[in-house]
């Protein structure tokens, strides 16, 4: 079930569900040196995922296996899983034979010009609410590629949306963080969005809260940050509107260190000065 | 572009962006005798898809290319365009460079069945709403897979659903059309739902008006049917509600038939006495 085999191409047979409808969920993973980061967490956001589709979830030995192909460096995994072929039309097959494949790749993270603050702006896309696919990372992911689709200005390194009803929820591919009046918040993703891993660990270690805020809430903040588990934590210093027209600005300091500090130990990167 | 030739694997690279994001498009279309019905809807369809995503839309001669391996009888022809493989992460290459692939399957309507009367159950989960995707018929297709998750009774023919906000939508794999006080309509569907090609041609030929309407059209309705380019159309008899409990019943009489004729002669189905 996990690395494609000699006789098994690499890629996915035409009646795929997951190339066909979405019908699958991924996880992208930092490794560093065989060793997997924040493995518990991908593993229970796959099993979530899992359960909110109806995919059984594979034994873990089977999404361990392409670890064993890992490098001595600084790596991504990514793990694929749809439910197999099968069924007729949307209609899932009862007893769904699920399909792994997985991708490694040589990884560097875009740590000088990223981790020292960058530029952000607002989607002009708003996500919209589905409560029943939000949080998971499945692969229905168009509203994330028209989102990216916004700009081409590679000085600018994210993008941030907003859902249906304004209220801010993520990144295209990271999630959102900031500090308001001495205390750390971050999206409450009920409704869309996906729950990263980082983000899933940092609520364990810090006293992080789950807000519905809208733009106003970063006109508030003292320190704002984007983070995920393969890239680290991105201070942001400048937010753009849709336009590209300056919305703020946060010098970055001490209160973007200690944050980004705390991120960085749970993936091995370092605390900058 | 088209047919998978002998050097190329039949299926999906592990890097397609349709099977990594479900970004890409589908048509599955009726072919009688190698001659595809409603063509220039489908093309139209797809066309308007493609402009949405930034996808180039391929040639008509790459589309028509697999009709050349199509037999005598009734058939299904299934496309799929993808923006094919590159970028980084969500974000499409500069230059996508399109992936077309086919499936072309010998194929029976359930006639016998439906074509006189379905029972039909409305479904618990409710389309979330996005306009920058209503309408194209996307690889994004996770709701419609959750909600025909819904049920297992092979009695039920199909699941209707509303959007978030209590219209009206369609149904897992094919539209909806009632009559009102005599006045035929369809839900409006800027918002969420796929357009079906059927029901655009019918748009074309009937006086057929787009409404947002709740439940409470259906109840008023003195016939109810569902159609596609590939089904045909069924008159919907039984509708129960997400327990199972019937919520209207109607018999079907002449009105049933004079709309299904309508529709059956555009796909080279019977009319129905």
């Amino acid at each position: 079930m996990a690395a494609p085999s000699p006789t098994e191409p690499a890629g996915w047979p035409l009646d795929d569900r997951g190339a066909a409808y979405g019908d699958g969920l991924f996880e992208t993973l930092l490794v560093r040196a065989g060793r997997p980061l924040l493995w518990d967490e991908h593993l229970a956001r796959l099993a979530r995922g899992c359960h909110a589709l109806g995919i059984p979830m594979p034994p873990e030995h089977d999404l361990a296996a392409p670890l064993a192909e890992a490098g001595p460096g600084l790596e991504v995994l990514k793990l694929t899983l749809t439910r197999g072929s099968g069924g007729r039309g949307y209609r899932p097959p009862a007893a769904p034979a699920p399909r792994l494949r997985w991708q490694l790749a040589a990884f560097v993270p875009d740590s000088g010009r990223w981790w020292n603050g960058v530029r952000v702006r607002l989607c002009r896309l708003r996500l919209g609410l589905q409560p029943a696919l939000a949080g998971i990372k499945h692969l229905n992911r168009l509203e994330n590629v028209l989102a990216r689709s916004e700009w081409q200005d590679d000085a600018i390194a994210e993008g941030l949306l907003e859902d249906a009803e304004g209220r801010l929820v993520e990144a295209t591919a990271m999630n959102l963080f900031w500090r308001r009046h001495g205390r750390l918040e971050t999206p409450r993703l009920g409704r869309c969005g996906v729950a990263g891993t980082l983000r899933e660990a940092l609520m364990g270690c810090l006293s992080l809260h789950e807000v519905d805020a809208g733009l106003e809430a970063l006109m508030e903040a003292e320190a704002v940050w984007l983070g995920n588990s393969v890239q680290g934590v991105w201070p942001v210093a400048h937010l753009e509107d849709v336009e590209g027209r300056g919305l703020a600005v946060w010098p970055v300091g001490a209160a973007h260190r200690a944050f980004q500090a705390e991120a960085h130990a749970l993936l091995g990167y370092p605390c900058l000065p």
